[in-house]
């Protein structure tokens, strides 16, 4: 079956950039290009030159790419030529193959948000794009408010395609600007705009998750006939983000009818790369990555629900609705009070320790959680601490290291410039084999700022574990949550932090006292030890 | 035009559970019930009775609803009758006057999750809801892996709704339980089901958002036919989540085809509560609220970038897809504090302090607020520091002391019994008029447990403050939650507490610093000065 090709637009850089709390510098752009470009996206929008100087900085410096390099800009404004407008000469002179203009296509914006006649309008739009054609370039139209303007005034709304099409437009984007369009409105409409003459091959979309449509209105629009779809990785955008590329592509790769119906410029290999990409543009951006996302979260393949597990054990189809390894990502059975051995069972094999059916360790492990959850420690999340207490159930844990005291000292008081200061300081003793180790550490940055007792704490205990120093050099503390629980008659702070190494491995760790410190400390020993388990260290 | 009741199915005390990370006690249970009551849903499934302790305690202390309460469970075992399965009697006993009972409606489950006959199935099906319905109970079916089931052996799946619907299930729910079906298909195949025989006015849909579809695919089998919709609060759930509640509702009450055509059980008031209600269910379960959130999300209504702002300030339609008031929502400008200036006068009104229109305190106010924001702070919760920093501003928050220093020291170490003891102890220095105070305290409770380093902190401040003393003796810390956040572009830690007086007073402060002792005695010293503040404390 000859198979028609879908075309993939990312705005990660432009309208991702929109993302509240979001500021790209120069070099993130430049390392996202350069990821957009392995991925196999076929266009990269990569900012408005002239708008901002990141922006035009970021085209000066543009890595070569694979995929197509566009600039964004808008039409001209009334009043001038499209060779005189300076806005849009900024945006060419980025140099890029092709260029995408956003343009107006309700009459409402028309008259009220630029002020001129529907008529210059249609001018504007068709002389931007002759000026991009007649320099060469590639010219895209983006339709803003498309949906919006088609239910106001459908004849205008299509007239100003008309224009960018008869001008060269090699692309014409229909825009849900707003995002409140309904998925089987966009489509019909996307059906109704063929049926009025503008090829479907020529069509592309843009939505927004205004109302959590925008993946399946994208997708209401390419069953209807549109052949290009713009979106942003992690779905990145203005308000609620644009459409996401990240839950996108796998549905086009590993679902029907896409998979059958249409070739992308993204393959089976890259598809594996795709969850440590989404999980690597969160830490550019300094953000959490959302657990909960398809496809690539960290929860997406996490199976609570006992039932949920026991019947993966038998055949891992019976709950996933495609197999993780082919996004990169992996299954994970978490404990939780309503888990049985079946589960526990499925949490070791994931974890490579094997353990037949029935084997009495399984209920020691189990009586041995559900007991640490009710002093309010919590295995659900925490699967690295889970998994080291059952491999001492099953004297399976190596004993790396002990820790014989540690003490922090914090202080805070004016300095001699007469500002407000804490520091830190913390001792940690420890014992490796017949060695015994002190080290001391206090909690100051590069910047001389204090980053606090755990911190120091942190540093002590990593400064000095002799033989495994190198395995834990690149461990890293990227989240930690506390919260107030009941342990027993008490109540107790629980501490859960997630670590991640060299190798993107993320794995979360749990600790609980009623003091913060302490129960920091516990999850952080958790962690390292989980990761030396992991490094195969051997004890000393 | 007659509209169609359209029934709303919560599952966040149930399926909602299944969200890696969430634990819900009893109280917390019944508190959400109550939201969700007060919401307007029509159907509450409250857990799995007998299935785990939690549930089955709620079901005994759950609260009187106009909604009707379900108990969820799952068809009796294949060689005993209904009323001889004690798992099926546990769920029965909780008696509720609904009950969901979840069952197999794909071939390949029934003989390789199962291991039993299609026919014995089919039977397990029969017999459990007849048994419902011999009790008097309103039976409802959940069909697992429906979508899944009917692709493989459509002539069996039908079987089993059939098998239900005869005898005597109020509601058939078409589940999606792997979540990768997309939304057409779902749409397709419910509308094949009632082409079956199946009718509409019967059939439920139950979805999940691996493909990021689950809202679409709900309203695709609504727009099919289907007249049941489940889901939960903020899209908790298995794996990725449910179809999200929170997104579905606005749309349905807001949106054509569905506000003309169907009536729900939520109205135009409760909706204006929907935005509270979704951060107060991410404080209950101390989770981040998700700022892209459709509709609730504080990025919703957003508009960062320059051309959007200052149309929206012309006419706020431009790009807004609906009022952002109708969902009790607020529409962000980072252009314009106009908007921004009236919402402190009124925050500020119930802090019972007035201010003009107009007034420059408003505009200092506002922009420290953000310069605050930006490094971490946040003022949504933490309401009582609000009110401090808005009262410096105005040269209305007396100077009642100032602290000088504090130290903490916490150490571990073994004891004399050889067993591993953690000690703080602070000292803090205040000022207070003329006069310096040194307190020394250590975290040590009645029991001679540690308590950690805030407690001392608390302690040794609360120790002897002169003058106030007799105010903050009723002063209880009740909770605590600690979260990493940006600050700048560093990880901060902003820690909020909940205090509480002997008047039953309840409020909250946040601190915000890399060191945790340093953020939590920063909110500690805003809720003491707000409580000195409030008891008309007088300075020295």
């Amino acid at each position: 079956m000859n198979r028609d090709r879908l075309y993939l637009y990312d705005t990660t850089l432009r309208d991702g950039q929109q993302t509240q709390g979001v500021q790209f510098s120069t070099t993130e752009k430049i390392q996202i290009a350069g990821m957009l470009d392995g991925l196999g996206i076929d266009y990269i929008e990569g900012g408005w030159p002239g708008a901002n100087p990141t922006d035009s900085e970021f085209f000066e410096r543009r890595p070569r790419t694979r995929a197509t390099m566009t600039a964004f800009g808008m039409t001209k404004r009334a009043g001038r030529s499209a060779a005189n407008d300076e806005v849009l000469s900024a945006v060419l002179n980025a140099g890029t193959p092709s260029v995408c203009l956003v343009g107006k296509t309700h009459e409402f914006h028309v008259t009220t948000a630029l002020g001129i006649t529907l008529e210059e309008n249609l001018e504007n739009i068709a002389q931007s794009v002759a000026h991009l054609v007649a320099q060469g370039r590639e010219a895209i139209f983006d339709a803003e408010h498309f949906f919006d303007g088609w239910a106001a005034n459908r004849d205008y709304a299509l007239a100003c395609l008309q224009a960018a099409l008869d001008a060269g437009a090699r692309w014409i984007v229909l825009c849900d600007t707003n995002g409140g369009t309904l998925a089987p409105e966009i489509g019909r409409i996307v059906g109704e705009v063929i049926g009025a003459g503008i090829p479907g091959e020529r069509l592309g979309i843009h939505t927004h998750n205004d109302a959590e449509q925008a993946v399946a209105g994208a997708l209401a629009a390419v069953d209807a006939g549109a052949r290009q779809i713009q979106g942003t990785l992690n779905g990145l955008g203005e308000r609620c983000g644009n459409a996401n590329l990240t839950s996108l592509i796998p549905t086009l790769l590993l679902k029907e009818p896409y998979r059958s119906r249409f070739e992308i410029g993204v393959d089976a290999a890259a598809l594996q790369g795709l969850t440590r990409m989404s999980r690597r543009l969160d830490e550019i951006l300094n953000r959490l990555p959302q657990r909960t996302a398809a496809y690539v979260g960290s929860s997406a393949f996490a199976h609570k629900a006992g039932l949920h597990a026991s019947a993966i054990l038998k055949d891992p189809s019976t709950y996933e609705h495609v197999d993780p390894a082919l996004v990169g990502n992996a299954r994970i059975i978490p404990m939780s009070n309503q888990a049985g051995q079946s589960n526990l069972r499925a949490r070791l094999a994931d974890a490579g320790i094997e353990v037949a059916a029935g084997d009495p360790a399984l209920a020691r492990i189990l009586e041995r959680v559900k007991a640490r959850e009710d002093q309010g420690y919590s295995y659900d999340t925490a699967q690295a601490s889970f998994e080291l207490i059952a491999r001492e159930e099953l004297g399976l844990m190596p004993r790396f290291f002990e820790v014989l005291r540690y003490r922090v000292t914090l202080e805070r008081r004016r300095d001699r410039h007469d500002r407000m200061k804490t520091l830190s300081e913390a001792v940690v003793v420890v014992q490796i084999g017949e060695q015994k180790m002190l080290s001391v550490s206090e909690s100051l940055d590069e910047s001389g700022s204090d980053r606090g007792p755990v911190n120091a704490l942190s540093k002590a205990l990593a400064k000095d574990l002799g033989p495994y120093q190198d395995l834990i050099d690149d461990l890293r503390l990227v989240d930690f949550k506390v919260r107030i629980t009941q342990g027993g008659t008490e109540a107790v702070t629980r501490v859960i932090i997630d670590s991640q190494d060299g190798q993107g491995r993320r794995w979360a760790t749990v600790g609980v006292s009623p003091n913060i410190v302490d129960a920091s400390f516990e999850a952080l020993l958790d962690a390292v030890n989980w990761k030396l388990l992991r490094d195969g260290a051997q004890p000393a």
